[in-house]
């Protein structure tokens, strides 16, 4: 049975676990909440553990809380490294990721440039650390190991939607500007996104588009229409 | 090598890690920062992925992250569950109770009349949650299978610190009015602390005490005094 993840027509905390449905391989179509009534029902169905979107429906499992959606893709997509300590070096990026990419979530719901800002912020305090733990590895392209993890699946999401925020919002300059001392993350990125499996997914119905402009007042009038406020 | 946990004199970040620590049956001595000098040596050192604490040096692996730590003393004692399914269905509990605990973190730091009106809402809103996840798993006191997990242990955690919290605060009256509801909850953290592994943790020089009074001025001024501010 193919899978089927829960949210609004659009990112939001979809984004990571699209990408991880897509480098895992999991074939997955999106059901898209459209009213309120849609959320009553999917609520009164028992399956939203927190009452919450994203959830994933994987065979029996219904699973909410995007990274853990995330982590279920790494075990069954065999991207979650080849023993323990890769495994806990993986958690400890996917946890770092999470610490910088809330501006990344608020951005259609607020002021574009402020947002941009917090993401520069939070790239100037995270993106050292995630280009050192690259430089450390010493196995370009990728994070942890020698072959490909979620770890540099999370790490090439969240560089694509720096550019394409700091793009939308002040231009191509501002993301040169915000990204060039970190070639290696950037090296990771373009790896991650000449996968088949990406270009698949990017091609693909499931591919939202970047909430900007009138693609982000459409996802903001959606969420707030579906949630009833 | 016996694993040393890096942190303040005190719960904060540290204290779902150490708790994780114990029920994996890790022994581990705490390395505790004093002066902004010993954080500028630690820093120095490289093994502070993003700067920050808490930090577990175990064998060769230096994490980051609390939940990385506790993820990680779920490998290694066997409290991941039987399967890839109940490993899911772990983070997703664990994902649940890092988005109501931000409270407990903050208490000694603001007013505590505050800290416990928002521990008691995010209790309204998640622990129903949690008695519905125990009740649907079928199997008391556990929450996921039929054997002991780092969710129950984390679940665990999270109603002791509720309960000490409240307690503190506004005495044991507020602990029993906002924990009645959930008798499976309360069920499952009486055979948690009874276990051989959390009562030695308890007695031992890594608990520390919960941060009301005296001790959680003595904890803020340890935090700023090594933070520089």
């Amino acid at each position: 049975m193919t899978a089927r993840m829960h949210y609004f027509r659009g990112r939001g905390n979809s984004q990571q676990p699209r990408w991880a449905l897509a480098a895992a391989g999991i074939p997955y179509e999106s059901v898209f909440l459209t009213t309120a009534n849609d959320f009553a029902l999917l609520r009164a169905s028992g399956k939203l553990t927190y009452g919450q979107v994203p959830m994933l429906e994987d065979g029996e499992l219904c699973l909410s809380q995007s990274l853990t959606i995330v982590r279920h893709c790494a075990r069954r997509g065999n991207l979650y490294g080849v023993d323990d300590g890769e495994a806990s070096r993986i958690d400890e990026i996917i946890d770092g990721i999470k610490d910088s990419r809330g501006s990344i979530v608020g951005y259609p719901f607020g002021d574009p440039q402020e947002a941009c800002m917090q993401l520069a912020g939070a790239a100037e305090r995270f993106f050292p650390a995630f280009e050192n733990i690259l430089k450390r590895n010493g196995s370009a392209p990728f994070a942890v190991g020698s072959a490909l993890t979620m770890a540099d699946v999370l790490l090439a999401e969240l560089i694509e939607s720096t550019q394409e925020a700091l793009e939308a919002t002040f231009g191509q300059q501002a993301v040169t500007q915000v990204l060039q001392p970190y070639p290696l993350l950037c090296a990771l990125h373009t790896h991650v996104v000449a996968l088949p499996a990406i270009k698949m997914f990017k091609a693909s119905a499931n591919w939202m588009p970047f909430p900007s402009g009138e693609v982000g007042r459409a996802y903001v009038l959606n969420v707030r229409t579906v949630m009833g406020r």
